[in-house]
């Protein structure tokens, strides 16, 4: 963990922010899988995490604003606890590590906060996205546990995105080591690739060296020769000579830090002329949109120049027709590219997703879309230095999308349906790196992982 | 999955087993990590899958057995859902994979259970092991989601237990392959260790195995140089020479059938004289309980044999003292061997664990023990042909609970505590194999992984 120092500064700053009442952050619980002792990978919630550095299960933290008070609410191991799983350090220790002076039992929490109720004080907490959470919260405050969620504190998330949005400078130094292991892990399935490879031992293998970078995935693995299904992730098919082979994928440093990297390389050593093609649009509009990031500039028009730039190399090459800017205002784009160009990366894969989308990416002026396309775009508002960013525009030929467009002649006058059906065994390319916006433009974070085609195909070789 | 007989003839059996009212069984939903959609990989319900085979979340069995009626409760997925994910089959293409006539979607499924209630009929249901299936079935029923789990069916759970208890030759292959993955993760583990590298690193690798493997991890995997805590998982910290690695991890296969493997390892190339003593008397114990394996053998009084034969061999190397069956009759084991013999294994690593310890390990007659030691030892009823088990003994040497003891001066007439003292940093170790319980005894499943100490130097050479 970083320094008490940070955490202290940063529970300041929440309290200078939501100026009254008490804050509520509730730490996970671990999660069951096929039986209660029986747990996947404990998970830290970011912002509990964010706020305190600590990642062990069953912590509460409650910030007293008017009395600048913090206390830890948590239970100190039982000597069984001890025997079974080895010393673990107190409460008090783990408080102490984050600069909290103040420590309770868990027991405690009901009444201190009951207590509060009574005062007619605020009591702000996060939208919770676990079941066992919302439970607890309703418990503790004696509501429905259907109303714990619309009862959240939206001057909290707005206090905690204002943050976390922001990433200091040992931040990326932690985002720069998941970056790196994302890196490894790329390189690896890139050199895996071949026929008869399932997509599922690539996915295995580079699981397991984002857990031997001492952290865990940022998210589950895509590693597809379907990349045209956006969320399709790895099945036990043996890969296909022809097929182009998307991996989309992260690894969490040891600190929750997340890096999101996407390649897509061929299944056999080389691409063919037809990937090529394809491959290059999607490159080059990549870099279009790099070259678009600059703080004030909103991500809403760096996705309209990407979709540009895709459209513009659609026409090029005959599966679309008229001008580009023209094609994009109609949604064109969304035949080919479904989703949006990129988000926030921080604690979270999609930094603070549980705060809400509209909240993290937009303002109370830019409302984010609701048409097909425009809804996926996470991130519309304006980039400011410090934001960190995925840029990963892509190019999906799912023929059920194409049949539908087609059967209702949608946008036919940009489309050339014939060419475009042409493509329906294609697969999808994405290619996607991890940006922090800086005073001038944005910088690259971690070590470059190759992108070209020459590169790519220099790696199978 | 199996052939659609398999599940019919299960269901089959179910009926007449429960004999009246409706059987309920709830499917797992998706467990969200740091945000509702970033999830862990899914896992379903065991008793779900064991009599349906399917493995897709937000599925409910309803039997009928009045009727002999089996419905299927799912929604079809959408075009937008097909268009982010790729063909999905049908709940009706799923159903009859599983050999199910009736079909009706999710929003009908309230409705069919309240009739049923209202006609005074029984509902069966397991009990709940996670909070969102609890409070799932609390709206279902219309009843507190507090009183869920002490209104499970025990008439169901022992219905269950009843049939899964005894493995079919087709449940031993599936066993058997992931047996064989785990093994491959124990033959890694083993000749990776060395001093430097971090047993998380280790943990990567192995977990990666498993992945490739075409499933997931049976449970979180323990690599550790610290063996002597028994749920001590893999840290950062690099592994010392000198150290013993112990290495509890197993795989479960596309199917979801467990494997559940034990060694312990020196860091070094080779065992220290100290560590062969220790590891030999483990060996030895481990030899003594699979020769009693057998139909009609209480597991409790196999326990007892690896128990007797390990504190024999602490007599001979001057630990303990005494009658070795005196000393067992004492306890004095416990201080060594804090934990039990073994346990089912299955669709869970811990088979049913979720059913009750007592429901699927002892019997009416038979009550699991609550005194240290014997409350941990998850099986004791008499062995029947197909049960599958694990035997792991192990010596584990705990300083908190030798000080714990010695202040008590407990069972000081058995245990030479000087003696035991120099054992403080010496930690733990554990050997585990996976049988099946045949006609005469017991039959290894897997393909043998070497566990002498010659074996498992020379995978180290
Ligand atoms: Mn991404
Ligand atoms: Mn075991």
């Amino acid at each position: 963990m970083f320094n008490k120092d940070t955490y202290v500064q940063r529970r300041q700053q929440l309290i200078a922010d939501v100026k009254e009442g008490l804050i509520v952050l509730v730490g996970n619980e671990p999660s069951s899988m096929n039986y209660k002792d029986n747990e996947y990978h404990f998970r830290q919630d970011s912002s509990f995490l964010y706020f305190t550095g600590l990642q062990s299960p069953s912590l509460v933290l409650v910030i007293d604003t008017a009395a600048n008070k913090t206390t830890l609410f948590g239970d100190n191991p039982s000597i069984d606890y001890i025997i079974w799983t080895g010393a673990v350090s107190s409460v008090e220790e783990r408080a102490a590590k984050a600069g909290i002076e103040h420590v309770q039992p868990l027991s405690a929490l009901q009444h201190v906060l009951s207590t509060a109720q009574q005062q007619k004080q605020t009591i702000h907490y996060l939208p919770p996205y676990r079941m066992d959470t919302t439970v607890y919260i309703a418990e503790l405050l004696g509501i429905p546990y259907q109303s714990v969620k619309e009862k959240a504190s939206l001057p909290l998330i707005k206090a905690i995105i204002k943050q976390r949005a922001v990433k200091s400078a040992e931040e990326l130094v932690q985002i720069e080591e998941a970056v790196n292991t994302t890196a490894a892990m790329h390189a690896k399935a890139i050199q895996l690739g071949a026929p008869g490879v399932t997509e599922m031992y690539i996915a295995g293998i580079i699981n397991g060296i984002a857990v031997s970078g001492g952290g865990n995935l940022s998210f589950p693995s895509i590693v597809t020769q379907n990349g045209q299904y956006l969320h399709n992730h790895a099945s036990n098919a043996p890969l296909q000579a022809g097929k182009l082979l998307l991996c989309d994928a992260g690894a969490e440093n040891r600190m929750c830090y997340a890096g999101d990297l996407t390649r897509t390389s061929p299944v056999d050593k080389t691409f063919t002329t037809k990937q090529k093609e394809i491959y290059q649009i999607v490159l080059d509009a990549q870099l279009a949109a790099i070259a678009a990031l600059k703080p004030g500039t909103l991500f809403r028009d760096v996705h309209t120049i990407a979709a540009e730039k895709l459209v513009e190399g659609l026409i090029q090459i005959g599966l679309c027709k008229g001008d580009p800017k023209e094609a994009v205002k109609n949604d064109v784009h969304t035949l080919f590219f479904q989703c949006g160009l990129g988000h926030m990366m921080g604690l979270d894969v999609h930094d603070m997703e549980n705060l809400g989308e509209q909240n993290v990416g937009y303002t109370d002026q830019l409302i984010k879309g609701t048409t097909f396309g425009w809804k996926s775009l996470r991130l519309g508002r304006a980039l400011e230095e410090g934001f960190v960013v995925t840029i990963e525009p892509g190019l999906y030929f799912v023929p059920e999308l194409m049949d539908n467009w087609y059967a209702e002649k949608k946008n036919e006058a940009f489309i050339n349906y014939d060419k475009v059906f042409a493509y329906k065994d294609f697969g999808g390319i994405r290619i996607e790196d991890d940006f922090v916006i800086t005073q001038n433009g944005s910088r690259l974070l971690g070590n470059p992982l190759p992108k070209t085609i020459a590169e790519i195909e220099a790696m199978k070789a």
